[in-house]
């Protein structure tokens, strides 16, 4: 399945209002605007949301680099909260920073307003 | 705030159908049934579904061992996904590991239909 | 090669003191006595040498569970440091969450002196 | 304690034979040689030894943004295994991502021979 066609597949994104806005060899972007229902107790996004976003960036970015006809699966990832997640629109970039034959490691940041890195993620994806 | 209004605050958790199942000293169950509208494109749950209701129970496990008047916040975590989240029925339990006056670690494991392991999480959280 | 094999391949593990003192299908623990060489500017054991032994004990304890003629390699793990590394033991005690056909996932509790939990590991290891 | 102070004071890096070889803000480089006593079964690197090197580049670099009086530990920290620590000179860069109050978090790269990443780590320090 190509980038698009995984994404539009994720129906957590489609409930999370998320769009796919940037597709390249090895870098994918994520686009969400903030919805008061994806907030945790203070109102900023949920950790599983701001989770979500940069998981499937990650996942996406690695995508784009594999084989036509490969799947993408999500091995495991570890990420940062740095600053509360509030802001209108959240962007996170998945980036590819070593593919291989089996699995592929990316990071993704997670930037508010275009200006704040709210987290970061290292992710560990499996083609399939 | 306590456990169960630190829970209630969480709009994402509402949107997700998740329950606050079981809240010991160091240890909160998150309930979770399948819903279609949370999974990825194979159709088992997304993996920041997964995250968003390990991360909670996590955090609130954190929360309730905290003095009165404390909040939590989750400071960074990292989550393997062991098998695909497939199931009716998925519960995240999460357990403090250490309790610190600042930084609390907690793992969860996220359960799926009472008897297969199929994530599992370990985070810090902070007091605030 | 077997896991003791692979221990006695390990130069670091020589150069630091560690010990295989326990091998079973899916459980390996390290045993490392304190040295004043291993330890970082506050006097407690650096928080490599914690790495060191507690990936080592994952990866011997998913080595255990693979067919002969496997090795292994660690892909990635986290670890958090939960107390000072003060002590005159630490066993690393490495076990298996899920062995699958090419990764398998483990835990590491890293105790001082029979009693005390001073770090957890959550490890990715990879079959070659 | 200053970051040369700090790094005097490890021991561990001693045994090893690592060097500090750059400090600016936010800005610390670890460099070392191969040595056989540093490997593991293969004759690569331990990946305890690269943890070890990554962990100090990132704890003070940390450092290195902080109050004078300071000092730094580890809070947690995750590394990816991206190739087989393969070659003559090591360098970690660790970089800080965001600098707070009482955390501080960072990446570090490990290039080796100035060519390949072989690692990358993402970590959370604390100031004490």
């Amino acid at each position: 399945m190509s980038v698009e066609e995984t994404f539009a597949g994720q129906k957590l994104l489609a409930l999370m209002g998320a769009e796919l806005t940037r597709v390249a060899r090895g870098e994918v972007d994520i686009t969400l605007r903030f919805r008061d229902d994806l907030a945790q107790q203070s109102g900023a996004l949920h950790a599983g949301t701001v989770a979500a976003i940069a998981d499937t960036a990650c996942g996406l970015a690695a995508l784009s680099m594999m084989d036509e006809g490969s799947g993408v699966v999500s091995v495991e990832f570890k990420i940062n909260l740095l600053a509360p997640a509030i802001g209108k629109r959240f962007v996170a970039k998945g980036r590819v920073v070593r593919a291989g034959r089996t699995l592929t490691v990316c990071t993704a940041d997670v930037i508010a307003d275009d200006e704040k890195l709210i987290a970061t993620m290292l992710a560990t994806m499996m083609r399939r």
